[in-house]
């Protein structure tokens, strides 16, 4: 092709370019869909949102507060929303009554089903971001459940230069969704990817593997018997899938489990039974339900007042960690790491502000991976 | 655990799963998600949708045909449509006017947003199942191009045995979506890894790395310099990154270019210009829109007269097919077939039922691959 034609290509290039990224008032979120303007991030993080639904009566947008739209001439509803804070965050778009996506936006599968969410830049979000570092990858796997007697998925992170050597042996984090997620949580709205890839970059974690499970089995989560069933398919299927796959270093010295919310209680209930399986133990924005769950909160604390030495002894990091006083699990793990001191279980506590959300989350694993394999 | 634990958890799981899949009247489809009982499809395709909306006005599913729904006094809003084809259909829910994905069901990148979709069961879809054979898998790869200045992803199947010694090389089949569809579309919608996985099972086409990538450029897909930007994005960056960092055979002969409706346009435009790159294309549902591509397509005819031997000798494929006489490119497709008789280009012409949908586009993958890298 000719010089002047690449010339004239490249011009077109930047215009388009130019023309999604620029706008006066403010940028389009990264999480909007190829095109869409709205919603719109002003420079003070207020958002604004507008939907065309000349035919709705009432048209709301949830981001834990409610914010009404309204309608112009036209039959565009807007709405610009107080400042948001820092990352990722789940929304709901309601036409007249009825929850659903935003179409603006690309969709997470969080809240039970697919759901809009909106990433906020921020100052601090240099961890997550895309850059020019060596990146794993994040891999799709079928496997066979005999537990659930079905085909089931996980994602895994493989770290830049995996595979590049069948001699070298892994270390494996395992890490969970919370409750109206699935395997896809970390991937995508946790980015645990580009967290990774940063912190292995800067010699911050050490290269691993990152395995996201689907901890949803065939019975309800919170009750023993979908802690039991997922302990089970960790045990029988997914952890000797992931050895027999992958180059793992396959011990328990080599093998962290961790989960935020719903998988953080997977965690207590698989990891702290198991400190013969897993040598780091991460607790995200969770703690035993009370008083729902107290028979196996009180199960659990018996089993350490006759176990805590052990447990100390096997556990090289039991990592707690809260989205500060507005995170809904905050009672629940102040309770519990009552417990622990009294038991004198050993455990590091870190508090991020930020309420019960992915960008807490996000940040867990950012503290949480450099304690990990050392 | 007591096995009699054991044995009352395995019952337990047992009635999860008979409740998640035994309904009298049919089955919910595939593509719902998690515990959702609409929609649900009757044993003669016939498809019931039920969506609670008290407050809204008018309820609608679009299947290519429009079905208003009725609500009953509770506020609930149900259809059932007509008889429904095999595989996969994209759908929208309207409510009250605003096009939106059906919160019942998964998302799929489509129609330019996060649309719904459904799988429709049927008795010839066993080349699409998930079995027990040996599964490859589905890698996300972030890269960084310099066409667009911006960090970009491809989706990449590798196949099983991948990566186990590091002297065996496989061809590449790059293979692209359609116009509002994006690099997921072959990964999740295509079913591509389990189509290949079925075929490498059976001996019927030759293990091979299927690489997705994003053929949406900042400048529009169907006028010249959107085509010639993704030429350029495979040629400049897709193809030099995949062959530095995967186990490619990298030449001509082990190397095919495919892609539907637009993405056939982009093989016809980035492929039968570059036989020299390619010896296998393929055309799903595509050729030159006429009239609004005549340009591009008589520059194209026009080359093919003075190159016509040069691209029969260089390839050893050229694979045109269409959905039949319903699939919105069945006259241009024609058009151009007719084109290539004049100026005899040889091709080999393939014809399956379901116009321009997923359905077809995965039966092409199907009758495709088998002729590849003989």
């Amino acid at each position: 092709m000719a010089n002047k034609k690449n010339g004239l290509l490249l011009v077109m290039l930047l215009i388009g370019i130019v023309a999604r990224s620029q706008n006066p008032q403010g940028v389009v979120a990264a999480t909007n869909i190829r095109n869409a303007k709205y919603p719109l991030i002003l420079p003070d993080h207020r958002v604004v949102f507008s939907i065309r639904a000349p035919d709705a009566r009432r048209v709301e947008i949830d981001l834990g507060k409610k914010y009404d739209l309204v309608k112009d001439a036209a039959g565009n509803w807007s709405a610009t929303t107080d400042s948001i804070g820092e990352g990722f965050h789940y929304y709901t778009l309601f036409i007249d009554g009825v929850a659903v996506a935003d179409p603006a936006s690309e969709s997470f599968y969080g809240m039970g089903r697919m759901a809009s969410g909106i990433e906020i830049p921020f100052k601090g979000g240099d961890y997550y971001a895309l850059k020019d570092v060596p990146h794993g990858e994040i891999s799709i796997k079928h496997y066979y459940s005999a537990v659930t007697g079905s085909w089931r998925n996980l994602y895994i992170y493989t770290p830049p230069g995996y595979g590049q050597s069948s001699n070298q042996k892994y270390p494996v984090l395992y890490i969970l969704h919370g409750g109206g997620e699935d395997e896809r949580g970390w991937a995508m709205q946790g980015k645990a990817d580009l967290i990774l890839d940063n912190l292995i970059a800067e010699k911050k974690a050490k290269p691993m593997l990152v395995v996201m499970p689907d901890a949803n089995m065939p019975v309800a989560g919170f009750g023993e018997q979908g802690l039991k069933a997922f302990e089970q398919e960790m045990e029988s299927t997914i952890m000797p899938f992931v050895d027999k796959n992958y180059n793992t270093e396959n011990t328990a010295k080599s093998r962290a489990l961790a989960g935020l919310s719903m998988g953080g209680i997977n965690t207590l209930y698989t990891g702290l039974y198991h400190t013969n399986l897993f040598s780091y133990l991460g607790v995200f924005s969770s703690g035993w339900i009370v008083p729902a769950q107290n028979e196996l909160a009180n199960a659990q604390y018996q089993f350490l007042a006759s176990n805590g030495k052990k447990v100390n002894d096997d556990l090289r990091v039991l990592f707690v960690s809260d989205g500060d006083k507005d995170d809904i699990a905050y009672r629940n793990c102040k309770a519990m790491l009552a417990k622990f001191d009294l038991l004198k279980i050993n455990y590091t506590y870190y508090e991020y502000p930020g309420g019960h959300t992915w960008p807490v989350w996000r940040n867990d694993l950012l503290h949480f991976a450099p304690l990990l394999f050392r």
